[in-house]
């Protein structure tokens, strides 16, 4: 496949907002609702702290702002913070196919650079589209071995996304673009060795920060590799053992990555999903009270146990791999948001309590993505729950009144109710905005010692 | 090979620079007064003069030189942009054996970083010296496969040799230590696909760039893997088919990696060099002129014309790999430096008569780094010579004067003599300087429209 490269180049800078259809827009705007939601829980992580300890003496121009925080960085450094912030929840979408989870190194760039340069929320918009685009298709062109042999494909994929979103809100040429994707290319990074360390997210940032960069060089023609998709020691032959570069090119403009994306209204491991599903069920349509628990059986593919099957969860991190810790915490608490990924909440003696009647049970004939769970109360009642597919799967989204009600419950740590509808309707209206910057500056956080606490980080720190 | 990323974090923080040998540490001041010197004739190249353009509106406290310019920007951005300025020329040196080019990424690291945190000569030179000895052994352990199949080793291994001195500059402990080196090894980047384009520069920058960010992130205790150099998804095994990790950390402290470094007298392909010497040598024994030459005759190894046995190079970057230029251009012009690879000099009428007369002659019986040339006059005398090791190759290193020499030349560019000279004497002294951004400090140009012009960026802008 000659000039691949060029190719994508052309179609990201020839491309008009009013061809994409309505669909895929509004698919765009609760991709970026979800991930400002996810920034405005996270943003108060000791992960942030640290890192805005480490890039804070060095940054520039104080115009763009840390999401949920007091401080203001230049673009480029707001664009580092802003998408690690937004990960470090593991609360963001993903692109189901290739496991990236596109928004967050696209939409941290799209929206930083939104306060560099003055653009139009139709503008912001579609380069945010654009950006999910390139990136996902350049995912699925080495899929999946890129990301089986040790790439964080987010990241490295993440940063000609950003890249590509960004040349578009700085009117690249085309030569300029190709040259974007190159430096972009030329920037791809991130180990997954990384997961389990605060680097995970890091990783995030880079592909945000770095792929901003790419378009900014490029407006200045900084000249990169013509070919830096698809020549013999560019990415795709560099970062995958196989490559389909076809998928990079074939149906652009008709068929759109966006519209396979995910959001998750647990932010744990997406395999327990259905589980949770289940035991939320079971406990609202059967009013059940734990207390009244005597065992809970769940029948899941053996995969699930293989890589959830955690039954002594210490910390919040760990609870989010443990599907018997989750199963006892939807039971006992209604409800499976980032406040039971708290360490706190891991050794809630309660959930410990009814987490230890929680059993596991293989079961090949239960597909990946279902669950089977059985309740036997004390008094001998029994209830049953078989979920086939869970909230927020590509079978059955998370509706947009879903996506609200978790952009309230991570906002409304930071924000008043007043100023979270706000923001609400600010993402829903963001196509008709005239500066697609005024959505971000309104997540700058006014209050200091005197606002709302963060619990995470508090207990983090 | 268990924990070498542990084993190497504790040698960087437990070094003492009183047990490195002398000549390693002299070693080290030769090579920073090489890279000073390149950095000081590229400065002016459009490369740099974009790559300022993009990022200086998102630069933060102007605290670091950018060398042989007026500009100051953060220490981490002078990192970035003295990186790219002092690789432009392809004029830096070269650790042979992992054809790594080691000073650039962790020089300009290091003397940015000295702008930010006050450190002694000593302590520079010494995180110098420890920061490419990492960079090198990484290189060995992955080569030359990881080079071979499109990674540019320098950008690369540079990234963590530049998060090696960084840290070792900041007093890491070995925990921290351990992390700058998992948060440079997830940043590894660079392609080769970028040769040829200003990209190829840029990636030495981002190594510079984000190794020091790596350290200062890491002093801060932002994590990262503690196995980032040999766990199954880490640097090594993802970057490279083969790796053996043992060449990282075998004799850490006993053999040293500078000793095996290369300085170019040259700055023209490397294959290039021991025909260029036999011209030098002819015409200075013989004192022949030009225009009394007939015919020259070159019998290299058949590599050697295959990689630059370009007859018609039009511009200065295609002369850089033509033989038949580079013998006309000594022969005629008694030296070989920056100013013969200006497009100017690639047209020089006098230099494209005379390497017409030039044939290459392949010979399997002569080795890569020999060649042997015949001169033949109009007159029909007749002279030879053949050189077995070229000038500053390890057999045949370039001494001390031929390396303030080549010093010389190229910061006279912009520094009058007796300048020139204080900064050759600042190199060699830099073990006792009481601060060691003393000598970057003074790299800094005050001139501005008035000064003298860069040749180089006129032509080419």
């Amino acid at each position: 496949m000659d000039a691949v490269t060029q190719q994508l180049a052309r179609f990201l800078v020839s491309s008009q907002l009013p061809d994409i259809p309505v669909s895929v827009r509004h698919e765009a705007a609760r991709a970026i609702l979800n991930w400002l939601g996810c920034a405005l829980g996270g943003c108060g992580d000791v992960t942030v702290d640290r890192l805005l300890a480490g890039v804070q003496p060095f940054a520039g121009n104080p115009e763009a702002t840390v999401l949920g925080r007091s401080e203001k960085l230049d673009a480029l450094n707001a664009a580092l913070v802003n998408a690690v912030g937004s990960n470090v929840l593991d609360f963001d979408d993903t692109h189901l196919r290739s496991v990236i989870h596109p928004t967050v190194p696209v939409a941290a760039a799209v929206f930083a650079l939104a306060e560099h340069v003055r653009v139009t929320g139709a503008q912001a918009l579609h380069a945010f589209i654009l950006g999910a685009e390139a990136e996902c298709r350049i995912g699925n062109a080495v899929s999946p071995e890129h990301y089986e042999i040790g790439w964080h494909i987010t990241s490295t994929c993440g940063v000609l996304g950003a890249a590509a979103a960004c040349g578009k809100m700085l009117n690249l040429s085309e030569q300029q673009m190709t040259w974007a994707l190159g430096i972009a290319a030329t920037q791809a990074s991130g180990l997954t060795a990384m997961l389990g360390s605060m680097s995970k997210c890091l990783n995030m940032g880079h592909a945000a920060r770095n792929g901003m960069a790419a378009a900014l060089l490029a407006a200045q023609d900084f000249t990169s590799s013509a070919r830096a998709l698809e020549a013999p020691r560019g990415f795709a032959h560099v970062l995958s053992p196989r490559c389909n570069l076809d998928e990079i090119v074939d149906g652009l403009g008709t068929r759109w990555e966006l519209m396979q994306n995910a959001y998750k209204p647990y932010p744990c491991g997406i395999v327990v999903h259905p589980v949770i599903d289940a035991c939320l069920e079971l406990r609202s349509e059967h009013g059940i009270s734990a207390d009244a628990i005597a065992r809970v059986d769940v029948r899941v593919h053996p995969l699930v146990i293989q890589l959830t099957g955690n039954p002594t969860p210490r910390t919040g991190l760990e609870a989010k791999l443990s599907t018997q810790y989750c199963a006892a915490a939807a039971l006992i608490r209604g409800r499976v948001g980032v406040q039971e990924f708290t360490d706190a909440s891991a050794q809630d003696p309660a959930i410990v309590a009814l987490r230890s009647l929680v059993t596991l049970q293989p079961d090949d004939s239960v597909a990946k993505e279902a669950a089977h769970v059985s309740l036997t109360l004390a008094d001998g009642r029994a209830f049953e729950k078989t979920v086939a597919h869970a909230t927020g799967s590509l079978e059955r989204p998370m509706t947009d009144e879903q996506l609200e009600a978790k952009f309230r419950s991570l906002a409304s740590a930071r924000f008043a109710a007043s100023a979270v509808e706000s923001l609400i309707a600010q993402c829903w209206a963001l196509e008709r905005a005239p500066d697609a910057a005024a959505v971000v500056r309104a997540c700058a956080f006014h209050g200091s010692g005197g606002g709302r606490e963060d619990r995470r980080a508090a207990q983090q720190a």
